[in-house]
């Protein structure tokens, strides 16, 4: 059902410049929305895709409105903004309520709960109102899920872990699995130290597509209010990561280490254990961290990559770091010697 | 049941040379084959192998033909030529056609498709002819998958994501999950932006285990035909692969990426957002792709290990390399004044 | 039910100081350990926690005996006997044995062990005594798993995957996916290698959730004896894994590389394809291992990270790297020169 675009910025804020009567029926890129649809421009770089854009209206900063050939919405903050209106106009299709027939449920369950096929919810669970769990998922003992939680098919979660409100944890995430804990004995075998903390979660956070949370060790594994989490994302056990901290894919934190709020840290980057991030640190990709940051920044140890050539050229240099610094030294030396002799 | 070569050659092409009566019942690797079995030899560093190999024959490049002491098959790519031998001798035995009756099937299902216990397919969704389903796999709402692919247990494919024909999906895997897509508030907090484009997959297709491709934001993430995806991938929203493209294990991809046809990256990769990535481009294992490639070739961006001790010593020179080219730079300045001076 | 500190002495070993009688209903970390409860201190680091600690007991090395408040338990590896304890003290509880009703289980089974809802065991399949199946697993035909092994929730096995006794697999680890094998046609299209080997795995080994071990093309992928893999590891086709060898997550490993016995790896460590690393080897997290290591010892190939101001200065220059070797080269020969002429 379309909606005008004056009841949007009714609704939303912002100022409306151009026809408010504009029926928009949903959202789509700037460079091919077509009249019926409500597109943005936040990034500058952008700015070009404005001039021919076919959209029905676009949400833009004030710098940028005189030059929209459309009706636009005018605002601070227009990617945020667009958010808000795209969760409005694409909401998702919550399935029905009640339990599937398939589902083996070993506790009680709200009636607004909608719990599919196959899926698993053993005894003591504690499950919210309006709560969806998808196909096959299994929920163990004592595990808890917030209210409005959404977990998609195939989320393993184990017994007393605990995940709060209005979550949504994509397929294949893994919620409590043991901690990487062992004892070495003389002869190198291992004896494994029972992991007996949990994963505490709090609201509003999203966990990816085959993302893994170990249970604490003794004490438990702390995920703060608003924290997301992308695919593929390993988190060990008695890591804390503080309030609405943004994580990308792959990115992997070894046991112990805690993060502060707000935080970010780019795709593939390694945190090593028992390290401390402040707040608003920001980590780039592919980053390995090594040692705690005490300071909010941007933070960085990648290298550059190159034609495969070029590289063996400068790259076998590294081995060869601390002489060069040597013969830097003793030119340096040798140098200075001939300048006194030469005055 | 065993051939004789000479049938292998009638079939798949190649020079015979030697006995074409020669009994085959399988294949194996050069050293360790025996007489009813079939070897090859491609990488001429395991010539060596060849002198001593007890095969009852052996796949190998022209060049090579005469070191043999056993029947060969003269061919100028032995390796291809075992891949299409050997998937003649080894064919994978598809499970027989049904739905298990513990499968909750929310659709019409042809009867020439295989569905595995406690699947759960939804309504809608379009499941084309020999098709597998293995066990406790998720087929959401409207998704498609084409004709004669197979899907191993536990895959998860999201409402509305298409699955070419004859495609291979490893156990764990997840198609079409939310993107990594949010708007920041003022005070930190992140706004979710919906993700609603689909996963279109093309034919010949195969996904690793635990490999993960999100859905895309506005618009459709893709993956061209006969892509070749290793386990534990992960392919951020809107991403596009070309066709032919071979991916190795734990490469991440950002978002928004476009790749050529026929490129290859090596294990561990990452591929920052946004970039254009040229046709027949080759990364190498572990490189951090930072920037758009626009030539083809090889490309590489890691660090030499070594002993820790050395590595301490070398590396640690890393945070002074501007310092030591300052040094050099005024190194050279005085050298020339005094060059200079004692002429 | 609570033990006294005497008993645990008489079946662990070491030496007792303080008081026996006391009564022990747990274990806890030294910080916060209340009056009823075992602590350790293993790592000199937290020796001044021990001062303030109110652990009823604490595990210790000798030289730290005096210093301890309250009682203590003397031996020359705490952390060891702290793992002994615990085991006792927090043992997992064993589901009921048993076939729950809406698992599907086509071979015979045990009736000591316990398959929990939504399983699928295929034909031929061979389960131990004992054996603890979670629930959505999915276990192939002919696969093995030994007896007093638990399964967490959404393990995938393969057809003919072997797993050893007293193993722990955690949610969502898959073993026996196919190796990524493929030869390649001149037009760039990939033929599939079929991969016949099968994956067999030692006794006491632990694997990590959404760890993936793929199948052997030819041969067997083989993992020994107390192995430890922790969550997101990635071990391809062919590959060896030595006996009591523990690798930290998200490692990779490529295809047919052997690793010796007792080697760690940490994590988000890549190890290319084809290499053979010796016995005790060390491999530091975030390292890419290029080639065969044939001593004992450690290993290491990471960058440091710093602020991303100083980054930018400083790794830009390895992209120089080789002008700055060559511009030193040429430094020392002009010094050289001048030095002779001006003696």
């Amino acid at each position: 059902m379309p909606v005008r675009l004056a009841e949007i910025v009714a609704r939303f804020g912002g100022d409306l410049a151009g026809d408010g009567d504009r029926s928009i029926t949903g959202i789509a890129p700037l460079d091919s929305a077509g009249p019926g649809q409500l597109a943005f421009l936040s990034n500058p770089k952008y700015r070009q895709q404005l001039a021919n854009t076919r959209a029905g209206a676009v949400i833009l900063m004030p710098e940028m409105a005189r030059e929209s050939p459309t009706a636009c919405v005018v605002t601070p903050q227009p990617y945020l903004y667009f958010a808000r209106v795209a969760q409005w106009l694409s909401p998702q299709l919550r399935p029905v309520p009640g339990v599937h027939p398939s589902a083996v449920v070993e506790c009680d369950v709200p009636a607004s709960a909608s719990i599919g096929p196959n899926v698993w919810i053993g005894p003591d669970a504690k499950i919210g109102e309006d709560v969806v769990i998808g196909a096959q998922c299994s929920i163990g003992t004592g595990a808890e899920v917030g209210e409005g939680s959404w977990l998609h098919s195939n989320v393993s979660i184990y017994a007393h872990c605990r995940l709060g409100s209005r979550a949504i944890v994509h397929s294949g995430a893994v919620i409590g699995s043991d901690g990487f804990g062992f004892a070495r004995e003389a002869e190198g075998a291992w004896v494994k130290i029972p992991q007996t903390g949990r994963v505490l979660i709090g609201h509003d956070v999203e966990i990816g597509a085959n993302t893994t949370i170990d249970r604490g060790a003794l004490e438990d594994t702390v995920i703060g209010d608003g924290v997301k989490l992308d695919n593929q994302i390993q988190v060990a056990h008695n890591v804390h990561i503080g309030d609405h901290c943004a994580l990308a894919g792959c990115v992997g934190i070894a046991g112990s280490t805690h993060i502060g709020v707000r935080c970010t840290v780019g795709g593939g980057a390694i945190l090593l254990g028992h390290l401390h991030i402040a707040d608003d640190v920001h980590i780039s990709a592919g980053t390995l961290v090594a040692k705690s940051i005490s300071q909010p920044g941007n933070y960085t140890g990648t290298v550059p990559f190159m034609s495969h050539d070029d590289w063996l050229k400068n790259f076998s240099r590294l081995r060869h770091l601390d002489a060069m610094a040597d013969k830097i030294r003793s030119l340096e030396s040798r140098l200075a010697t001939l300048e006194k002799n030469t005055k």
